[in-house]
């Protein structure tokens, strides 16, 4: 197992990710502003290219580099902010669910020895 | 701007992208010791339910319990592992790439003087 290229391609992800909620906050805060606006970036955003940031990014940059930039800015605010949150959720959560997995599988298994006790589907003979 | 909601929805897609590298190591490995499962979780993780990591784990505990429990540890694993690497990846990558896309975008700017230094998009009047 190569951690270090699963970090890697995780962090392009997570990367990408938060480019997604950058534009999204943009444009949450155009539809105030410059609801024309809004609905171009909106436009702009939706054919699957956000997929991969900075391909995004550039392109962006190349039609309006004023929204290129801020979306830039909050991305890397949202990097800032999110990191504190984020490594502590992934880590519990992904505990919490499996644990949640193992109890209801066990609980399962529980139910059907308790609604027939003889229940081995393995050992039973009769 | 909600930085938890942010956090929580990036928590998931991050859990759900992990959920998949695991799957990903484990047919990886399957295929050598055992190539028809390797098969068989290659067709059942490709119809696009793996986007949602726990409603794929709960189905796979009901088609092959083993497998689960597999897929589980592993991305368990993963997450200790990458989130070493994770955040400082995420952080300075985001500061590079955010550099880069000012110094390109500068660069063009510059060279446009260079060629022609009366060139002023906005003011050319010849």
């Amino acid at each position: 197992m190569d951690i270090k290229k699963v970090a890697k391609d995780t962090a392009k992800v997570l990367t990408s990710y938060l480019t997604y909620q950058a534009v999204r906050t943009v444009t949450g805060q155009l539809r105030e502003a410059n609801p024309p606006l809004a609905i171009w970036l909106s436009g702009f955003s939706s054919t699957g290219k956000i997929q991969d940031g900075e391909a995004y990014l550039q392109e962006l940059l190349q039609e309006n580099k004023e929204l290129a930039f801020r979306v830039i800015t909050v991305r890397e605010y949202l990097a800032e902010e999110v990191a504190e949150y984020l490594l502590e959720m992934v880590r519990t959560g992904i505990q919490q669910a499996n644990m949640e997995h193992r109890r209801r599988y066990l609980g399962k298994i529980t139910q059907l020895e308790i609604a027939d006790p003889s229940f081995s589907p393995e050992q039973r003979t009769d």
